[in-house]
């Protein structure tokens, strides 16, 4: 394969500041690596060729800073932003760490807790703002019960969609260029989470005082947890013109959230979500939110995020080369791909039913015939494997 | 507990032909009982004190029946309809089982099956409508992918959505009292099927030409399988205004679509479940689409549908007496869930957002609370048992 | 029901320093709740009724203290152990939490972090022995791997064989009255862990020097994540004489480790374990591990364990009930329940397989029968609903 | 990649006769594809280069075949053997699609069904053998309950037992060259099997009066539905000497049994295996029983089982390219692998427990390592891609 495996700006490669920096903490074991000052986690970025940071509000400035350190943080985050090229690609705000949030954020039942949640959001959209954020992601890590009995759902679903109302109330009184992006997760850390897929969250958005604002932020990991097809998702989102934002990773399905490296899990769901970027011209960041091994140390993290984008790189390269191999072609002509695309009946009219309802089928006949999707399928396992592509 | 275990009409309870009927046939073995006559059902269903019945095309007139065996048949289901007071609660097609929907029916990549699929959906609607039913299910079981390569996902939505703004016209244009009912499933038969969960069919429905005319039909397995709280999605689609049937089954999370006996296996999502559709004044049917085990046999199939019957009766029992008990009241205080319904900050106003920013917050204090969550939950657990119900 | 709803000693209810007390620290989160002293757990014990209690050796005497203050916080537990009668019923190390063993402990690549795991369980042992522990527990949280290119896993189960072949050599050495008992887990922390299950555990000790001396702790949190029945595993380990010790707790299938509080998830799963257990007579702790929801603070994790128990106890009497109710013993009956305690064939002998070779058999006669599990099942639901217990 | 794509013999590739011949039937559709004769069914083996066939006693000779018919068709079949030059690489007996055993087969509750259930047994071994099949594997579908008040498993257990040694017996009196292979399922058709995965299955082996005698069969399918690491189970099974048998095909976690095509699906995961199976020498079949996708018809069926072949010889040469590329035995090495092979604490003596238990370690400098798996594992995914391959 002669294709660039190297990242380009051009490819909107982002990094989380809490992704390649994880501590290495879980439930049973402590911290396993020192913490990363966030500019130099830009400079870090700035070497492997990554094109965006992106950061929770307490990320880049710790809780209970003092304004003077707030400000000397910030600066040296942009200092070292200006320095590499590096933009701030997304912003988001922490609503789940503080143990105040352990009932919920927006959905807590304690009314403080809401306020402080939507005040805390306020502010770190301004922060997001300052740094330019085009996006601001709302992952809901809290919004969600262990006990169905703690929280009466319709309410919940109030009083979220009434803290997205009012922080898109906000960001357009300020004149911001900002949209939001749900993240939707189905568990973990709570049981079970309110607007738990894609799907859910697509529903809701509907009920928003403006829906165009609001959009998805996706994760691999998170539908895959659900053992939903990530791809079929994505390609919904899409298609309802709802994904402004992607994180990218990889995950086992039915198990804790694994936050793996991308294309190190589902290489054959991956292969087909990068394809799907490419084809429908994803114009977003490609953001990586993964954390290495917890056994990693070192400058091996830095390594484990330039693989990030060499394989994100390679399966594009690979699903082109799918596209224009002429197996493929011919394989996907006898499946009937593009025969999907033809309507089936178009606009309706009371003659065009009559005579459908009338019209006679031979089912048996319909029933003969091969779609060739094992060979098919088998051409994508050939190009993965790099077995078509001399 | 004094109260009412047995059915009456205005419980709603209704069941499918190919429920408690089901042949027992599974993926590794043959039929293990024999066919009930529509007719014969019916009459079964008058005995045990159901309300209403519902049917696939397919299972009540047999593909390939003539004129007059199919006049006959409906003859006998109608006289057993009218001698038992039973009604036809919802129709639906059955568009995955013969051979010529292998690769799909709405978007099989062959647009002739995709026409008689539409074709076969305008008769079986004229059937539907002939029984009075007022709601018309689609379960797009054969609507998916086993290879992504297979089908590009745009298009088969395109199509999707085609298929049902069709059939809309043709109800309206008819004059029919129906309204549509989408039943989400994530997999099986297909390896990843289209609109896979709730939210997804919800997030679909927005983007038809009359919304208001489909609804969702959610049933307790299919969430269930993907390990998606049933009681969360449900409650959403309340909130959406978008219930407009059920189907009740029960499941294990992450196996092959079980269709247990209502009440048989999540005891504890049951309960929430039937509280929630008690409590919401949810009016449409109580469809149990479950099927007796497979070595269930002769008379036994009836005790089966009896059973879910007095077990939706038994929660709904306990839903009261929890909702009732002062017990239950004090903890549900001290958990705030009162206090959920209450607004966080009310409409946007640019001063109330500049005051909420400039709030002080003491997030320790906040955290320093116990929500009572323990003892709700295990009021719930005491309830279920029959501990707190003297 | 007029049965006995509080724990007596008999009931050998026991409860593990990290449980009850668990800070609510968690992926994404800061701990909710300070912590408890061992001596003072002991005492809460104590007013809740419970008889047993286990600890980590690092929960009890943190790493790093000094002799004397180790000294002193063994001596006010084991003042708090006298004062209350409550007894020490196991005891385990701590091989999971410390940086150092993340990339495993007996099957750590890093031969001086095997040694150092080692060296840690022989101490542990000893505190142990020193307070009676009669079990020894070893999960082994980090023997696995998220690569599966990092261990080749014959050498690890040989580094796995022989850590436990020379700590039971110890044992035997010192004279202690202890017997080992695994903890399996399928995944969480790591990627795959080894000895993922019940079954696996089981066929790696037949493989010890002395598989006299191993048995398993099987949990039921643990099990359920794999979606295994944890039920027939246990029942598996019974018949196999190795179900040394038990970890009660909930959990739904395909999630993250909740640790739920017994009895408050797989309601019927949990029936059925308590049945077994107070069928089969085993007569080891009843151990819950499991921990508060993390909004739970203050009096309610004191609450939230003595509700465990509780719930045990109602379990109990509901299968008591069950089992002497005549209508659950015809069921039975007409189940055959009691006819599969019958030998089919006896032993081998020439003669008699050539007899059954032979012999004629009408399939279809055997197939014309119902087995009545629908009915039976059903009356299960009804015990724990306590309808058929007046 | 130079390496050789196209099966040898020495290759040991087999199918079953269930396999490339399945019918399409499923639980919600009808079958698609017309039968196939075992005797053209070895001849299309021979065609594609296959090595072996299985086969259920009922796939070869129906039920209800007369003496004459069945002489017939083992004559065809024998022929087909003797011309293509395939062996008959194992057998079994079909003791699950049959409605008398919808209550179990050698643990069914009726006495009758389980002395049948050997009966068959018995003349399927003698078919075994007659065609020189080497394993005859059990398969105990149907073993298993729906409710778990239906069956006492430790009863059941005795039973599955006593089967099982009656039928060694009498493959040791006939002297059969025949081994036994154990296929764990943890679910599907019924709703807990017993044996559930690899581990139960070799723990309960041990019980069996000659466990020599009987090893396992596992099927990647079947662990990984239960999301367990097949990798992980079969290096296990080779380390107890277990794995007599293997059957390949592939799988999504958490889904009704998918049966896919080898290497379609968990890429990453068949790559170890196949390391696994070519490390050890591994030298029995390697059997794919998997199906062809529904919508297959015709000679796409060939297609499939041919690149099932492919697939596997094209993951072996991958194997090898990686074990021998130097980057990979330099990451391999910082990692530690081969460090793992060597003994921790050797045999125990009371004065090395003494001088380990003393011993200081210095945790935090054990910590302070990184083991390069991130490093690792992507060398894994650039083999798989092809792209160190040169």
């Amino acid at each position: 394969m002669s294709e660039r495996l190297t990242p380009l700006p051009e490819d909107k490669f982002a990094f989380g500041l809490w992704t390649i920096g994880h501590l290495g903490r879980d439930p049973f074991g402590d911290a396993t690596r020192p913490p990363i000052s966030p500019a130099d986690f830009v400079r870090g970025l700035g070497r492997i060729g990554a094109w965006g940071v992106s950061f929770h509000d307490d990320d880049l400035v710790p809780p209970g800073a003092t304004a003077a350190e707030a400000g000397k943080i910030k600066g040296d985050f942009r200092s070292a932003l200006d320095e590499t090229g590096v933009v701030v690609s997304m912003a988001t705000t922490n609503l789940f760490w503080h143990p105040c949030f352990k009932d919920g954020a927006f959905t807590s039942n304690d009314p403080e807790v809401r306020r402080y949640a939507i005040s805390k959001a306020l502010r770190a959209i301004d922060t997001g703002a300052e740094f330019g954020a085009p996006t601001f992601v709302f992952w809901g890590g809290r919004e969600g019960v262990e006990s169905a009995a703690s929280k009466y759902p319709l309410d919940a679903l109030d009083r979220y969609r009434e803290a997205l109302n009012y922080l898109s109330a906000y960001v357009k009184d300020q004149g911001y260029q900002l949209r939001f992006a749900i993240e939707p997760k189905p568990n973990e850390p709570r049981g079970d989470t309110f607007l738990p897929t894609i799907g859910h969250a697509m529903a809701f958005i509907q009920t928003l005082d403006d829906p165009s604002m609001v959009g998805l932020n996706p994760e691999v990991a998170h539908e895959t947890m659900a053992g939903l097809s990530f791809y079929q998702g994505v390609a919904q989102a899409i298609w309802q013109e709802k994904l402004f934002h992607i994180d990218l990773n990889d995950q086992k399905i039915g198990r804790y959230d694994q936050d793996l490296r991308f294309g190190s899990e589902g290489i054959k769901d991956d292969f087909f979500l990068v394809r799907l970027l490419e084809l429908t011209g994803y114009s977003g960041p490609k953001h990586f939110d993964s954390r290495p091994y917890r056994n990693e140390y070192g400058d091996g993290i830095w390594e484990f995020a330039a693989n990030s984008m060499k394989t994100y790189l390679a399966l594009a390269a690979k699903a082109r080369a799918f596209n224009s191999d002429p197996a493929v072609q011919q394989a996907a002509e006898l499946a009937g791909v593009n025969a999907l695309a033809e309507p089936t009946v178009g606009k309706f009219s009371t003659a065009s039913a009559a005579a459908l309802k009338a019209e006679k089928f031979d089912p048996e006949k319909l029933a003969a015939r091969n779609y060739f999707n094992e060979r098919l399928d088998q051409l994508v396992i050939d190009h993965i494997f790099g077995l078509n592509n001399k």
